[in-house]
C-alpha cells in the first residue's frame, strides 16, 4: 500500500525548562524497528545494562528502573511503595513541586508535616536541623532537587545525610536537576532518587526512572500491608531480571532511544560543567541588564527565572518570542504565574547558539514592551562564555 | 559535535499478539522534532481531535483520554476511579487475563467475586443470566474482550447490556482485540473500553487509552472517598482542554505516531474484515494440517493458539522460529505455558506475506521436530485467502 510521508510539524525552539530538544540520533533511534520485548530475551539485556549505566552515571550501586510513563509516575511509585496508612512524611517545601508532594503522599494515607523554607532560596540545613531536634518521626522525607518553577536547587550532599542520621529515607526529585547537576546519589544518602527522560537528557517525554537503595527495598519488603497500587508497585519490578519477566510492555523504542541520549552525555567530559558555565553567563546578562532574577542564592544550572518587569505580563511574553521569534521559553504557574519567566537551559538546549539567539529575542521583545535595558544580553552573555576561567 | 547513526538492531519478524510490527510513516513521525505539549496550545487542539478520532473509531461519544504509560496503567486507572473501599466487583473469567482482573481490584479494596467461564469458550450469557438473578449487588463488572493467551473472544453484544439491565457497570480490557474486531462502544452499553498502542492499532508500546461513559463519570464523580492514586486518577483529566493543563507531560511523539497509526487503519475500508478472513485462513491451514486450535469456538481474529503436538515443547518451538527463521511467534504463560503457541496476527501482521512466511516457517520447524503434517499450512492458508467469498 502507498504509505504518505507525515506532514513535518511546525516546531519552535524549545528553551524551556522541559521537554527539551531532542538530538537527532536520539530520535532516528526512535524510528527503527523494534522486537518484541516480553519475549525477546536479548532486550532483557539491554534493559538491564541501561538501568545500569543510569545507575554508574547517578553514582550508585543501588536498583535503578526504568518506568513507562512521565516522571510522575516514578514519584507516585515512590510514594506508593514506602507509604502505609498512619505513616508521618516529612515534605520539605520551597518551592511549588515542593509542596506539592503533600498531596501525592496523601493520596496513600500519610500524615504530611511540611517544612517551609524560603522559596527564593535553598533550604537551610541548620533551620532543618533543629526542626528535627524537636521531631524526628518520619519514616521518609521528600525533596525536590531543582523546584522548577523558580529553579531553587537544594543541597543534598548536607539535608539527605543529615535526614538518614535520624534514621529518615529520602525520596528526592531530581527530574529538572539531572544531568545538569552532579548527583552522587550514594554519597549523599538519597533513598530514591527520580528523574525523567525530557529533562537534562534531552530525550522525548515517556519515561521516568528510579534507583532504590537497600534501605528504601527493605522498608518496601517490609510493609505490613500490600501496596495500595497495581501500575505504581515497585514490588512487582524486584526481580524482572532473574524471572525474565516485565510487569508490563516495556516502550522498548523509546528506551532504546534513552541509551542514546544517556550516551550522548556520558560521550561529554561532564555536562553539568557546560550547564554551570551556560547558567552563569545567562545570570551575568540578566543582571547586566537591569532585570531581576527571582532568586536570591541557589541557582540551580538548567533553569534560569527572571522577574518579569512592572507592568508587563509573563505569559504574554511567552506568547510573543512564540510569534515573532519562534522560540518557546517558560510562563509560569501558581503564585508565580504571570510574574516569572523562564529560561530552560537544560540538556540540549543548553548550547552556546540557542541561548545567545534566545537573549537577543527576548531583548527585542522586552524593548517593543517599552522596556529599557541597561546592557546587551546576547553580547554579554558571549563575552561570559568567551572567559577561560570560571 | 560529531553525531554518530545509532546502530540498527537485529530484529526479527514479529508474529506476536502484540506488540506488533509498525508501519514505516507511524516510526518515521517518531524521529521528527517536537514541541513542548505542555505550553504548546496547538498541541491540547492536537491531543483532543486525536481523542475524538480515536472515540468516533470506537463508536463512542463517551470521552476518551490517552495515557502516558502501558495498557496497564489504563486497567489501573479505571479500577482506581471506580473502586471504594468494600465495593462488590464482578470478574468475569475465561482465561489469564480475566483472572487477573481479580488482583487488580483487590488493591483498591474491593470484594472480587469470579463468575468462572470455560476456558475453551466464550462466556455464556445464558449461564451469567442465571447468575445475575442469584446476585447482581455489583458496582462493576471486568470483562475482557480478548484474553490473549487463549484468543478466546467474549460476545459483549450480549454481555454488557445484560450487566446494564442490572445496573452494573461495565469495565472491557479490549487491548487485545481493538483494530482486528468491530467495537460498538455505545450500542454494546461498555462504560470503560481499554485499548493500548501496541496491539491492533501497530503503534510502538508507551500508550493506554479508555473511554469514560457518563454513568463512569458519575459514579467516580460521587465517590465518598478521594481516589486512592495520583498517577491513575481518571478524575485529574476531566476538565483538561477547558483548564489547559495535563496532569503531567503527555508523550507528544507518541501521540503523533498513534494518530498516524490511527489514520493507517481509518484509511482501510474496515480493518476487522481483514483480520477475520486472515484468521479464518489460519485456523483452516491449521486444522487441515492436523494440528488443534486450543478453542471450541469463539475465536478473536487478531490471534490464533494453536495446541503443541504431543512430546514437543511450546516454548521451544518459539526459540527454533526465532532463531532458524528469524520469526517471533508467541509462546504462553500459566496453565497454557509450553502447551499452547500463538500466532498473533493483528495489526500490520494481519498481512498475507507475513503469515504466509511464519505458516511455511511452522511447517519446516515442526517437520524438523518429527511431526508429520497432513498438508501443507501455507498452501491452504493462501488457497482460502484466493477466495473471494468468505
Amino acid at each position: 500500500m502507498r504509505q504518505r510521508r507525515p506532514k513535518v510539524p511546525d516546531v519552535p525552539l524549545l528553551m524551556t525548562p522541559g521537554p527539551t530538544q531532542v538530538r537527532e540520533n536520539v530520535r532516528i533511534i526512535r524510528a527503527f524497528e523494534m522486537t518484541n520485548p516480553d519475549q525477546d530475551l536479548k532486550f532483557f539485556k539491554f534493559y538491564r545494562k541501561t538501568c545500569l549505566k543510569l545507575a554508574a552515571f547517578l553514582n550508585t550501586e543501588a536498583q535503578v528502573l526504568i518506568l513507562s510513563g512521565e516522571g510522575m509516575v516514578a514519584l507516585d511509585a515512590a510514594c506508593a511503595s514506602l507509604t502505609e496508612s498512619g505513616d508521618r512524611v516529612l515534605i520539605l517545601d520551597n518551592g511549588i513541586f515542593g509542596e506539592g508532594f503533600a498531596d501525592m503522599v496523601k493520596v496513600y494515607g500519610a500524615e504530611p508535616v511540611v517544612f517551609k523554607g524560603d522559596r527564593t532560596r535553598g533550604i537551610s540545613a541548620e533551620n532543618l536541623r533543629e526542626f528535627l531536634e524537636k521531631d524526628s518521626d518520619f519514616k521518609f522525607a521528600t525533596i525536590v532537587h531543582c523546584d522548577t518553577p523558580s529553579g531553587v536547587l537544594n543541597d543534598l550532599k548536607e539535608i539527605c545525610p543529615l535526614l538518614k542520621s535520624y534514621g529518615i529515607l529520602t525520596v528526592v526529585d531530581a527530574v529538572s536537576s539531572m544531568v545538569g547537576e552532579p548527583i552522587l546519589t550514594d554519597d549523599w544518602n538519597i533513598d530514591i532518587c527520580i528523574g525523567a527522560s525530557q529533562k537534562g537528557f534531552s530525550a522525548p517525554p515517556g519515561l521516568a526512572f528510579l534507583s532504590i537503595s537497600p534501605d528504601a527495598w527493605t522498608v518496601i519488603k517490609g510493609r505490613k500491608t500490600p501496596i495500595p497500587s497495581f501500575y505504581c508497585n515497585l514490588l512487582l519490578w524486584k526481580n524482572y531480571y532473574e524471572d525474565l519477566w516485565f510487569p508490563y510492555t516495556p516502550p522498548i523504542s523509546d528506551i532504546y532511544a534513552f541509551k542514546t541520549a544517556l550516551d550522548n552525555v556520558l560521550k561529554e567530559d561532564d555536562a553539568s560543567k557546560r550547564h554551570r558555565k551556560i547558567a552563569k553567563a545567562v545570570r551575568k546578562a540578566v543582571i547586566r541588564s537591569g532585570l531581576s532574577l527571582y532568586l536570591k542564592s541557589d541557582y540551580c544550572s538548567t533553569v534560569t527565572a527572571i522577574n518579569v518587569p512592572e507592568g508587563l505580563d509573563g505569559e504574554e511574553i511567552v506568547q510573543k518570542m512564540k510569534a515573532e521569534h519562534s522560540i518557546l521559553i517558560g510562563g509560569n504557574f501558581g503564585y508565580l504565574k504571570g510574574k516569572v519567566i523562564r529560561l530552560g537551559h537544560m540538556g540540549e538546549n543548553a548550547r552556546l547558539e540557542y541561548v545567545s539567539e534566545t537573549l537577543k529575542a527576548l531583548q527585542l521583545t522586552l524593548e517593543s514592551e517599552g522596556v529599557s535595558l541597561r546592557a546587551d544580553m546576547e553580547s554579554v552573555f558571549l563575552e561570559e562564555m568567551a572567559k577561560k576561567k570560571r
